[in-house]
């Protein structure tokens, strides 16, 4: 990612110098939201989400961390952590920190070397595998870089758990452009910088076995949720 | 003002209903923060800015209030006060509060028929006058409706007050294209409703001073200051 378009990583950097604003969140319904303060990229195990402490004890053998941001997961694992991220900012904060970060996109996991245990796409980063269409391949890729009992530990959030008539519009929108209705297309925008516009998948449950179907991955577990839709999933390969 | 638009009238009736998320303030270099909660727009007179509180104090006779809002100054005064706004959603909120509130730019103050002995342009509203060039136009409107020893109370910030580099090269720019270094251009975004763009005059005593050389007014006072940059200046007739 060019460092001018580069808002998340700018966050992270501020946050670090203790000087970090408000990341915005931008939908192309044109919705504008305040996201959570940039501290939650840097917690600690203890300060997660109930969902995400629970699920991360399944995490083992050698982990594959999809947008590991500064790398709350990797500090807060034993095992050898590989992040993979597309932020300037993000890769140089969490390097900074130890982690072992590549500037990698997750549709090209299969540049990887060497196999992985557990893949963890927390904090709504299983939405990275785009969109509906999209998805098969981005898990093909990490299937390709995955022991045969893998496991992938995918944190989403059921886009039908709410009463928000803006959110159900945006759902109906999505439905007749022929997306699911989850499939967000959003930008981070921090201070005067924005990123490119991206797809951020959201599914419930049952959608996240439509998506499954072509891949090599079933959803073999929904091992925590919350009551704001929010879960993580695990999936297994088939 | 089309109902469509009406970011910031959507704001207020979010917040009379109770449910009022967070404004966005969009300038045109790209810079969005989070504005103040909704709350300022309904604060009582004890609850405003210290800079607010001592000039209010100035207020006598017949007031005409620029940009009324929620219409927190109508309700703080025991005279007569005109409120003018071009919010759709914030003429219903003041109207249901019991605010004489009518629809009009202060661009077209000359239509309202009276006259009125003080001017209120609290929450810097001042900057309404939009930029240095359009000003004095704005400004002779309010001349005309006015008495001889009417005054305006006009709030506002000075753009200089500041060492963040981003407000800095802003002005720079501003320079640049033939405006007031504070001469913002800014839109309000509220959940999926986003304002025009307009023009927000911030400016310091000095450029006031000079803003004001062609109109009929004179800065006559700068009542009250803040720390931040903050003020409040009187203005009288030549």
């Amino acid at each position: 990612m060019d460092p001018e378009h580069d808002a998340y990583g700018q966050l992270l950097r501020d946050h670090v110098d203790g000087e970090a604003g408000r990341e915005i969140l931008e939908r192309d319904d044109g919705l504008v939201s305040v996201a959570p303060p940039a501290e939650r990229y840097f917690a600690v195990r203890e300060e997660w989400s109930p969902r995400e402490q629970t699920a991360i004890e399944r995490a083992e053998g050698r982990v594959l961390d999809v947008g590991c941001g500064a790398g709350r997961v990797a500090l807060a694992l034993d095992t050898e952590v590989v992040g993979i991220d597309v932020s300037p900012g993000a890769l140089g904060v969490s390097r900074d920190r130890g982690v072992d970060a590549r500037e990698l996109d997750v549709t090209d996991a299969a540049q990887l070397e060497g196999e992985f245990d557990t893949v963890v796409m927390f904090g709504n980063t299983f939405g990275l595998v785009g969109t509906g269409e999209r998805a098969p391949r981005v898990l093909d890729a990490l299937a390709r870089v995955t022991t045969d009992d893998a496991r992938i530990l995918a944190d989403t959030r059921d886009p039908h758990a709410t009463d928000d008539a803006v959110h159900r519009e945006y759902h109906d929108l999505n439905r007749r452009r022929g997306r699911l209705p989850g499939a967000l297309r959003v930008r981070s925008r921090y201070e005067t910088t924005a990123t490119p516009w991206f797809d951020l998948l959201t599914v419930s449950p049952d959608e996240m076995r439509e998506v499954l179907g072509p891949s090599p991955w079933d959803l073999r577990e929904v091992v925590a949720r919350d009551e704001g839709g929010g879960y993580v999933a695990e999936l297994r390969k088939s």
